[in-house]
């Protein structure tokens, strides 16, 4: 994690603040505000500013004049209710500001979740910091036989470290590249310009601003094991934030969502007749076949 | 304004809570928190939870580890330029949530707002109070001769009198059937279809969360003499509200946004000449007469 | 269906006009181009404009500089494909424009669906024709027992004839005190004010411009049984307009999402035990009654 | 530009195709339709598809049976009225789809504007093509000392040349060993990690789906001399688009949006003062020396 010393104070600054407030507060979401979360190499996840919690959700479908129902056990009812039949907007409610550090290729991918507000570092304005991201040698993975968009076996020692070389060695001479155009004393070429020449895993960051329903649905297609690694490890870093500050809507999140399976017309007929005890097979039961795959490992090979 | 023993309770409650917090806080904020500001006779928005202040839109344009910037000075300086030049972002990164009682007219016309969150108390699920709204005697005016979709004189007192009494017997009625089928002994109407009784007038409630620049949007396009006149006093009190909690963002979308005034391509030529000693009369200035009109009210006639 | 001579002729004129495009085009679609299709008593849908087909969806999956894939068989392949693993931008590719006359709360629950494009008429500048919603007696029903916002049994006809003339005599007479209003000859009152005093099954209409994702979703919770009815039947119309213009979409869709069943956590262990040959119980199923019982529903008692 | 054969074999069959329509048609959009519009070295612009015209915007502000207006005087009018008060709805009822070859460095910029439909290539997918952005010797430019996030004078041509050359040199080493890592005989690389090493300047395609209001506003930004000339020739290929498509929306767009200027509370009263014939001096007008410079350029300076 790449944080100095002046912004450790700042930060420690900020959590040293300590207001009074009559707002819905999460004890357990005032722990962790501010505090960097390490993602990567270079990269973190840090909770700037939170608005509700469970709570906050059952006021709101209530339209409540004051809390959200009278106790705890309604509300995880109730909020157990919404997820499972797709009431989504109580879960629009609640809000989360986040500071976040990430690679540029992991940000395009982050980005297209549309309904968010972001602020990024502009680098037309300011100079990138000297930070690109080099996976671990764990990380250094073939392409996939049988996911066309992911990953495979994990590459020997000797090769990842190979692939290491390379992408360092390129990122460095690409930003040392960078960083002699824009302070030529002659002629320093413009920044937004010059960063042109950085490659994609170099670190930008932002404020990154989101309400629960839309953070749950990224959280859902990014902490998800299609998920390319460098951004699951973010998704997986804000999905412990939400475990702590929203206990009932994050079990709720895992039980009807995460771990849910949505079955299809066909799959639906299949599971009615091997419940009567009659034999499916592949051949009679009109799915494709990484349809069928997909059930017998999630429905029956366990 | 319409609320009971019990909801003040409630609110009173809520208001009484006190819980530390590290976030940023605004104390004007606080002191208007859950509190009902009356709107037309029924009708109320209360503050119900916030998210930033105006140090929170210059650290978010900032990307910044602290603070926004060093000083309020500095803070001042940066959101005005924001606010000119159009840099909609770092406002988005400050939120707002409302509890508003409203009538169903005034919410079809709100919830063409589209970016906001909203939870509507449900006529499906729910009865509705007996309220609708009646205007005031000085709100009952007639067409207008010169805005097709507007208010122009106000009615004479007995006329205005008749026009509520139509209104308020209407609605009284058509509320009394509503209730009558609904509580029918033999056989209760189902609640989604009794309701298509009730008039335009009828009061209903929600949730309505929103991020600052959208809800600057809304206030400029409603907080503004072309809005119906009962919405207006909606986004009035809303007005306010921002006033209190955001005093820099305030001032600057009022002399850059509120009171600001946007040059044609011939409007600009038009005034170019005037300052240069010419005369430029309508026939040569290439606009519109209502264009014509609508820039001599402002820039030549006060 | 309330449609006058002139806008007969207009409406057959467009139907008329031909022209000669390059653009992706549906057969199918042509042939209700225009059209009104009717819903309710005096409503309508009718289809505007389209974007794209169903190899439009492949087209864009496949960022392609041609057409989509080389046949149809791959097209359906890829489309369904898409559907099911809920990669849902190329749907966006997709796009329709619908004129809709419907009653005002129906258009409440309408325009809850936020991503699109709506112009609706204006009842500040125009007046509202005399037309409003009354139910068949087949669909004048009791508040629901077991479902808190929906309706049960079907009223007797004598009850069902009593609560329309309700209805009626209701909506009538608010209809004439509101032309009274804007018509009179002293002091017409503002079209904006008069329009309150109307009652919520009057009809407005709006055109509606929306993308192929948005409807499906749209389609998804409105052709539905949960819906309001008279809600439903305007999503019907629709879904059949889909399933001519976009036939391999359309399939897709009902057998990926309408007739699809999302499987909690709790509800997959449940099948697993099954499958094996195991008995399970509600009392050692985890699951909610009505979790239980929506799944026995679907799952086993068919 | 970079389109072989095949494509170019591809697209000339899109073109060659003639469907009868219905719909709303615009001539001159049809010429244009598929065809690659060059931008920078490998970029391309192509329409790929349109809904409605200059009419279909008149047609949806009046919820129309027919046709728009019953001349094009009156759509004119009407359109500009629209522009000018900002009823932006009307315009969203018009729609276009763009097949677009950017460097992912001005597709960063792009995606910000969120309200669009995008189908991007998938380098985790599909490999990329050698392709990256290198400027033209009249494009490279030093930093501006006057605008702390633009260009300001270009280099001398020996400067240029050699900033060209580390680009280049920078691109085709990375490209070069991006394709020796998904190449490798033992263990190809993972598409998805290898291409991390790329340069920002690499060159990726999209669909890209927006309706009129929206892709205005793009424009309005875009096509203007703050935005990155890199960003800019694309807005303005778009922007030579709209002007055949839609010939009366594109001149309001250049009158009250392009063209246009917006006064500040304390410009109104500055323009004020200067028409009735007093002078003002920056001291007592209450402006930011930019404010005021920005002003005296635009209204006195010419």
């Amino acid at each position: 994690m790449s944080i100095n010393e002046e912004q450790k104070q700042e930060i420690a600054q900020l959590k040293q603040q300590k207001f009074q407030t009559s707002r819905v507060t999460s004890a357990a979401a005032e722990k962790i505000l501010y505090e960097p979360i390490e993602v990567l190499d270079y990269g973190f996840v840090r909770l700037i500013d939170y608005m509700g919690d469970d709570t906050a959700i059952t006021q709101a479908a209530r339209v409540s004049y004051g809390k959200g129902t009278k106790s705890t056990r309604n509300d995880s009812g109730l909020i157990r209710y919404l997820m499972r039949h797709r009431h989504t907007t109580p879960f629009e409610m609640v809000e989360a500001k986040f500071h976040i550090k990430l690679p540029i290729f992991v940000a395009r991918q982050w980005i297209r979740h549309r309904t968010a507000n972001v602020n990024e570092y502009s680098a037309r304005y300011s100079v990138l910091d000297k930070e690109y991201y080099i996976p671990k040698i764990e990380n250094v993975a073939q392409q996939s036989d049988i996911n066309n968009q992911g990953r495979g076996q994990v590459l020997s020692e000797a090769q990842a470290l190979e692939v290491m070389k390379i992408l360092k060695d390129d990122a460095e001479r690409n930003y040392n590249h960078y960083e002699d155009l824009i302070n030529d004393e002659d002629a320093p070429v413009a920044r937004e310009l010059a960063r042109i020449n950085l490659t994609l895993n170099t670190y930008t960051q932002w404020y990154w601003k989101i309400d629960l329903h839309n953070l749950l649905h990224f959280l859902h297609l990014r902490a998800d094991s299609h998920a390319q690694y460098e951004i699951r490890v973010y998704a997986d870093a804000i999905l412990n934030i939400v475990k702590e500050w929203l206990p009932i809507t994050y079990q709720a999140f895992i039980d009807y969502r995460a771990n849910s399976f949505q079955l299809s017309s066909q799959q639906i007929d299949y599971i009615r007749k091997r419940i009567n005890g009659e034999e499916v097979n592949f051949e009679s039961s009109n799915m494709s076949k990484r349809e069928w795959d997909e059930m017998q490992n999630i429905l029956v090979n366990k």
